[in-house]
Formats: structure tokens, C-alpha cells, sequence
């Protein structure tokens, strides 16, 4: 039974002014969707998968409005709910973007990977198409993948964010610990090893939790991994199931995306307030959330603390629930002033069945390109965990491990972040400063206790003038990296701004492009 | 409209002797299979779910004997394809066994992780269970893939396979070059890396595979991953959706099981013979596959070489149905005799539309704790497979990539592979004397021309007494490590037989454990 309708009238391609800075919507063109009550996919699926062809195809150009979802859910014949839910899931994975009241739209700024991949070969045609001749190139997933954005990449120039100091690393000591291993290795080091990782570098990371983060773990939960990204990626894939949603902060972190989509995981934003994210925020999104993905101490990239009565109603939900907290732990290292806090999963300690799976990396404190991270899994699931691990992707490379290990052992790692400490707070002071000296009138800059960036609100006399894709536009034409806080988010229309990183740059660097950013955006 | 049906009648716990070996199958107990065919979930996706909850439950032990597909379609009033395709994803994922003509059973060797994890709290009744309360541990997808089985990772004792020598590699030249590139690195080795890896390495790579192995590649389409199973992982997701089908040797590469199925794809297995996979035996199994994964240099594991007639033939249909081959070339520089044949990717050469995606490894020609392997990518596909990557895992570690690109670039890796390939051709030759020696009418051990280990195929007379899994055990009584080649098939009741690797382990240790193996099985 075929159910077929044209949804929207044919109109010119109208700019509509709308009522967040320069942003237009335009009529959508005569589309043809249909729902197939017959066919084994679910509908949701279905409209999923025809709405995105659309837009791959270019029927929907980036700006361009969709209909309500009450009003295709009628024309289609359909349960609202069916659209809500295709609407998201294309909102989740940057096609779509739309804010309470204000409709939902193609997104302005489609990937051009997306377009330029699509363009070679993509879905074409209406048809559903699972007959349909293949498309020579990526897989509907691989397309969704590839034409994630993903920022950090840049030009190491001022303010981009997430970068450390490389220049004050004890490379000597470095090379020469890395040398001492592998000169004459013991031949367990060079067997396949284990799936968690390096005895001694576990202890080592279980040891430092235990004293920083205040974290009850033993060496056997520990699990290593490269980066914090294959983390998340071994928890969406061992602890979700295609379809399970995730309550994810709004703003949130951009790498998310790829390992739950990867994993047919559903994103659901949660907005993030003064104390974090919420139960009840939570629980209004998706009231079956499978996981809560975090990020307590100092969330990102807001720098808002996690607030003690949020985290306790967190740790109650998921255990009523069954549910997962994943804390990002991303940069509890740098804090520098104020109580250092102990991580979400510290609270557990004590508690039989735990549900907090903790995640760091050395990536932020050591340098970018050692891809070296970590998941810390409650006692129960350590094992399973490194079962799938093992069926994923064997064992972490055995070559850092122990140079990592004896790095930290030997009291390295705690005098390198120390001295970093030093050296971020003056830098943040120093962008205080210049913020305070040029920004007026355009940036509001509030400091931050902890991280390696800060926020720049759009203050109100430049927000009538452009919103924060504009004004990242401008910074970038004069030098200066600054990506826009809407980058972040899902559905916050209220949330814009700069993300400015001082980590990597010298209090002479920051104070020149403090000026240059406040003379682009003048 | 919910259409239950009581299948298979309660029937005591008979040993039923069946043709193979010691294997036994019991009637099933009365279980209570239901498809509802208004649920979204597919009808064989709902029967795979029911079946195996029924198996993780214990409600049906291992070797309990399943109902004809032909008689369960009959009782639930679906087609008979549902039931076959529900019984291929559980014969792929290994919680049946089958053989056809002889009848489909629960695993006799189900994977104590997959038992004792959901003893601890997996799916435990007939709900078919959205909306049942979580299990506290991993998903579905996470039980699946902490169940499967990987050999490889035992004691380092004969016979293991997949074990290189690793005592005679030049440690000295491989700690003085990881201590020289790390001593003072230019700030662009410390920052985030590219997606496809360290450009240095990648072109090592590519001239190296342009002259041994006759690929027209350029070091832009190599991608570096964490060993061939991350690239296996990346080629899954980047381009599978999921319920899309793979040919997959029959027997085969264990690996290959979770990267695929944690990309919910469906393995089929097609049977090898001497010639290797044939076309013919694919479309028969899966019609309508995407992907091909084949080892067309030296089978894995049984070592045949794939026909030029069969390599044209697979190209063939690749370009004509758009599906992909992913050749994994796990152990090309070991070759002893014979004319070195290129690799299949070879014969893209100079072709527009290229399908071949190609993998490689160090862990076999350096040390397996090295975990470093690559992708060569079709040139089309190179870029978007980066985008796929960087998604997922932002990009390799740059620990190793320079001390590697230098150790291949000064000539140490040829030097160290013509090293070994002459240390390996005479422990093969030690084990096929030990052989002739010790094993008539035991096993029978043919010659190969390349790899680390030999097959020894269960002589008639042995085979009469007990099949592959049985000699196994004993061998391993005996102090000695001889996988069944009977776990590396799914539906190949003519194959059986032991793995013997050799390359790891000194002729008079090869002696010793031959005739310990002789001694056990006699």
C-alpha cells in the first residue's frame, strides 16, 4: 500500500526574513515523498532517509524551510511523532537545523564533503531504492560520516581552541624514555597484548585518578585507547544498540557525532543551564534515554560546573534506569583556581552496581598528535568491555605505552602539567586583559577557572549587526581563528558567541589578535 | 495482529548421534516463538531477536538440534526466508552451527563470555522486549561482539599461529630512531595529525606496494590504521549501511567478525576451493552482497591462490554491481617459492573506476604489538574514507609514524623481511620433515608457498576417531597450540583439520612439539 503526496506548495524562491540575524528560509520546491506501510523499514525511516536524498540531491537547497511537522504528518498520513522523530535524527546529524517556534530548515552550511561526495554519486533519484543501482562511493553511514565538521583542525594560529603548548614538552626526557623501552624489549612487549592495554601504564592512570579525581578504580578497569574518541566509540558500540537514544548536551562536544551515529545511535540535545544538564531537560527530550553523555567538571564548551544536586539526580536516574553516564573528563588538568572538583564517577565510590563510565585523555596535556586516552569502566563491565574491544580492534599499540607509563611514574607528567598551569593561567589572564582593553561593545569575556579556552558572548550592540557565524567569518579573514559557538549546538538559538583559545599562544600573540579580532568585527 | 506458535514438542534430553564426530543434538524444549507483524521490526529481525535470547537464557543448550527452517515457517505462518535469513545472522554471529543437509544447532562452544554475561544479567524472558527494563551490562550489538571467539592470543608455545619471530628484530636501529624522532620534533608532528596518517610513512608505503606488490598507488589514497582490523573497521562503516550483505571466505579470517557485524552488516559465507572464492558461489549464497573480503595471495587460512580467472570475474562484477572487494593482503612478504604474484588490487592498474579497497599490516613482518596497518584506498575514495576517519577517530598516532617511515626509507624493513623469509622457509621445511616424521596416518601436512603456518588435514584414519576440535583439545593436554581449522568455518563440514604456525619457534622446538603432537593424538 502506497500512500504517496506532494507536500508543499510550489513557490518562488521568496527570501523570508527570519528573526535571527541573517538567516533566510525559502518555500520548499514540489517534493515527492512517500510512505511504503508495506515495507519492512519503519516509516520514520523511510521519510528519514527520503527527506535526506532531497537535500543530498540538492532538491533542497541549505536555507530552505521545511514544513511543520503537523502539517507533513498530516499530508503524509502519518503519525506526527513518525516526523518528530525523522526531523531529529536529521537535526542530530547536521541537515537539518531548526529552534523551537522558528521551523526547521536545511542547514545553511551543508559540508561541502557532503556535497562534493554526493555530487559523485549520491542517491539521485526518489525511488527508496534498495534495488536501486549502488552508488559508486561511500555508504549512506560513510556519506552522514564524512560530511561531519569537525573543528580543531586549522592552522595553528590565534584563538584556536583545544591546542596546547607544545613548545615547553620535555622532549628530552621523552625521547629518552621512549628509546629505554624499546632498546631491548622484554618479549611479552612485543606479543599481542592485552585488549586494556599496558599493565604498568593502567596502574599508572588508576593511581593518578584515584589520588586527582577522587575516583575508587583499580588497574583492571582501566582500559587504554587511542584517544578519547575510540572511548566513545567502544561505548556506543558496546552499550548501545542501533536506535537507542543519548541524551547529549546542547552545546556539546563536535566528536560525539561521528561514534553514535556510527553505532545507529539516536542523538537527543539536552540544553545545558548554569548547573549543566539537567534530569528533567533529560527527560523531556527522550524519557528512554539509553545514556547520559557529560561533561560535569567543566562542560563543553560552556565551562559551566555540573551543579552537586544535578549529578546526584543523574547517578539516581541512570541507576533506576538502567541507564549509562559517560563523563568526558576532557580537561580536569588545567584548573586554576577554585576547589578542584572530584569526577561524577568519584561519587560512585563505594557503590556496588556502578554506571558511570569515565573517559580521559592525554591528548590536551601532553600534545595532540599521542592519540593516547582512556575509559575507566565500572568494575562489572571492564571485562566485557575489553571483549568487545578485543573483537573491534584487538589491542592498543604496545610502542607508547611504556615510555607513557614510566612518564608518569617517574613524576614527569605532574611537573608538565604544573608548569603548564602556570603558563594557561597567565595566558588567560593575559586575554582578560586585551578582552577588557578592545572588546567592548562587541565581546563579552567572562574568565573561566578552568580549560584552555574561553567564551566570547556576542554582546548586544554586535549581535544586532550579525550573528556568530559572521562574525567567526570576519575573524577568520583577518587572521584569526574563532569558530562560533552555534557550531556547538543542536537547537540554542539563544547561545552565540566565540570560542577563543589562549593555550597555544604567547601573551604577545594574544594581545595582537585581541586587536585584529575587535578591529574585523568594528 | 500477534501470530504465536508453540514450536519443536517437549522431548526428553536424548543423545541423538549424528554423522560428524562426537557432536550430539538434542530436541528442542517447548519455546514460545511469536512474530508481531505490526511491529517495525522486521519479521526476521524479530525471530533472530527471540532465538537468541532463547540461547542466552540457556533455554535451548548448546547442541540442541532447531526446527527445519521449512517446518518453523510453517508454524509462524512467515515465508520460509525469514526463517533462513534469521538462521544465517545467527550462524554468522556463531550462536548456530549448521551444515546443510545435516540441520542448524545452538553452538556447541558458546563463548563463556557470551554465557556469563548474560548470566549476568542478559535478556531473560520472552518479552521480545523494547521496553523492557535494561539489562545492566552491555547491548545487544556488546554481547554479540564479546562473544565472539579470537584465537591468536594464547600462550606462546608451538604451534601458535600468526606469531612472527620477533627475537631477531634490530631493536637497537628501532629505539635510535623512535629516540631521534622525537628528540626535537618540528611542532607540526605534535599537533593533530592528518586523517590518513604521517605523509612521510604513507609514501614509504605506496612505493613500497607500487614495487613488491604491483599496486598503481600514490601515498595520498594510503591510509595508516591501528592493524589491518581498524582498516577492516573503517572499509565496514564507511561503506556498509547496515543489513547490507559480504561475501566472506568459508573458512575465514576470525577478525572480520566484529568489524562487520558491529557495522550491522551480514556476513555470508561462501565456500572456498582451490582456486579460492568463486563468483558463482557468491551470488548463490547473497545475490545482492556489497562487499566482497577476500585473501587472493594466500588464502587465510588454508593458503590457496586465487585463479586469475577468479580474481577477472570478481572485478567484473564489482564494476557491474558497484560492491566492493576488500583484499586483505595479510601476509604478502612472506613468500618462499613460486612466482610472487601481485596483488589483486594490481590489476586495477590504470583503470578509471577502481573497487578494490586494499589492506596491509607490520604486525606479522615487524612485531604484533606494533599495531600498525594501512588502507589503500581507490583514488575516488581516498579522501571521503579520510572524512569517514576523522570522524571516527580523528587520526593515527604519530608516536611510531616517523620511526617507521625512516626504518622502511633506510632499508631496514627489506633487510629484516629477507631475514626472516629465509628463517621461516627453514622452519617451515623443519616441520614438514617433523611431519613426514611423526604424523602418518595422524595428519597429513601438504607444503605452502608462503605464510607462517601449515594446514594439517586430519588423516582418514584419525578422522574416524574424533574430528578437529577433539585433536585440538588433546593437543592442547599435551602442552601444544593447534587451532581447529574447523573454528575458522561456518558451513564447511568438509573441512577439518589443524593450524601448525612455525614461524615464531626454533627447529628443535618444532621437532619436540611434533612429536608431542603425534603422541597426543595417537
Amino acid at each position: 500500500m502506497k500512500n504517496g503526496s506532494k507536500i508543499g506548495p510550489a513557490a518562488p524562491r521568496e527570501a523570508m526574513p527570519l528573526r535571527r540575524g541573517n538567516k533566510r528560509a525559502f518555500a520548499p520546491p514540489l517534493l515527492a515523498l512517500a510512505l511504503d506501510r508495506a515495507a519492512a523499514l519503519p516509516l520514520q525511516r523511510q521519510l528519514y532517509d527520503q527527506i535526506r536524498d532531497v537535500i543530498l540531491a540538492g532538491r533542497l537547497p541549505p536555507g530552505a524551510r521545511l514544513p511543520s511537522s503537523r502539517s507533513l504528518a498530516q499530508e503524509l498520513g502519518c503519525s506526527r511523532n513518525t516526523v518528530v522523530t525523522a526531523f531529529e535524527d536529521l537535526l542530530a546529524e547536521g541537515y537539518l537545523e531548526g529552534h523551537t517556534g522558528s521551523g526547521t530548515y536545511v542547514s545553511r552550511v551543508l559540508p561541502e564533503a557532503l556535497l562534493g561526495v554526493a555530487g559523485k554519486g549520491g542517491p539521485e533519484d526518489d525511488a527508496s531504492g534498495t534495488d536501486a543501482a549502488p552508488a559508486p562511493g561511500l555508504s549512506r553511514r560513510g556519506l552522514t560520516l564524512a560530511g561531519l565538521k569537525r573543528s580543531g583542525y586549522d592552522e595553528a594560529r590565534p584563538f584556536l581552541p583545544s591546542l596546547p603548548e607544545t613548545a615547553d614538552f620535555p622532549f628530552d626526557v621523552w625521547s629518552r624514555l621512549l628509546s629505554r623501552s624499546w632498546r631491548a624489549p622484554a618479549v611479552a612487549q612485543l606479543r599481542h597484548g592485552r585488549a586494556g592495554g599496558h599493565p604498568p601504564l593502567r596502574a599508572a592512570i588508576a593511581q593518578y585518578l584515584r589520588a586527582v579525581r577522587g575516583l575508587d578504580c583499580r588497574a583492571e578497569q582501566v582500559i587504554i585507547t587511542s584517544g578519547a574518541q575510540q572511548a566513545l566509540d567502544l561505548a556506543a558500540r558496546g552499550l548501545l544498540d542501533p536506535g537507542d537514544e543519548v541524551w547529549c548536551e546542547d552545546p556539546g562536544y563536535q566528536g560525539l557525532r561521528g561514534p553514535l551515529i556510527a553505532a545507529g545511535a539516536r542523538m537527543r540535545p539536552v540544553a545545558v543551564d548554569a548547573d549543566g544538564l539537567s534530569l528533567a531537560a533529560g527527560l523531556a527530550a527522550a524519557p528512554k534515554a539509553r545514556m547520559a553523555v557529560v561533561t560535569p567538571s567543566h562542560q563543553y564548551p560552556l565551562g559551566v560546573v555540573m551543579s552537586l544536586k544535578r549529578r546526584l539526580e543523574l547517578l539516581d536516574w541512570a541507576r533506576g534506569s538502567g541507564g549509562w553516564i559517560l563523563e568526558d573528563d576532557f580537561d580536569s588538568e588545567y584548573r586554576y583556581s577554585g576547589r578542584p572538583l572530584s569526577a561524577l564517577a568519584g561519587l560512585e565510590a563505594g557503590n556496588r552496581a556502578r554506571r558511570v563510565v569515565y573517559v580521559g585523555s592525554f591528548s590536551k596535556v601532553l600534545f595532540p598528535s599521542l592519540r593516547i586516552g582512556y575509559l575507566v569502566a565500572p568494575p562489572d563491565l571492564a571485562e566485557p568491555l575489553q571483549r568487545v574491544r578485543r573483537a573491534l580492534d584487538d589491542h592498543p599499540s604496545a610502542i607508547v605505552q611504556p615510555a607513557l607509563a614510566a612518564f608518569i611514574e617517574e613524576g614527569h607528567f605532574s611537573a608538565h602539567v604544573r608548569r603548564m598551569r602556570t603558563l594557561y593561567g597567565a595566558r588567560q589572564a593575559a586575554l582578560l586583559a586585551a578582552a577588557s582593553r578592545h572588546f567592548d561593545g562587541l565581546l563579552e569575556v567572562a574568565p573561566d577557572e578552568a580549560g584552555l579556552h574561553l567564551v566570547a558572548r556576542l554582546a548586544p550592540q554586535l549581535a544586532a549587526r550579525m550573528d556568530d557565524i559572521e562574525a567567526s567569518r570576519r575573524a577568520a579573514a583577518a587572521g584569526i581563528t574563532a569558530p562560533p559557538l552555534s557550531g556547538y549546538c543542536q537547537n540554542r538559538p539563544d547561545v552565540a558567541g566565540l570560542l577563543l583559545g589562549y593555550a597555544a599562544f604567547s601573551v604577545e600573540a594574544i594581545e595582537t589578535a585581541a586587536r585584529r579580532l575587535a578591529e574585523a568585527l568594528k
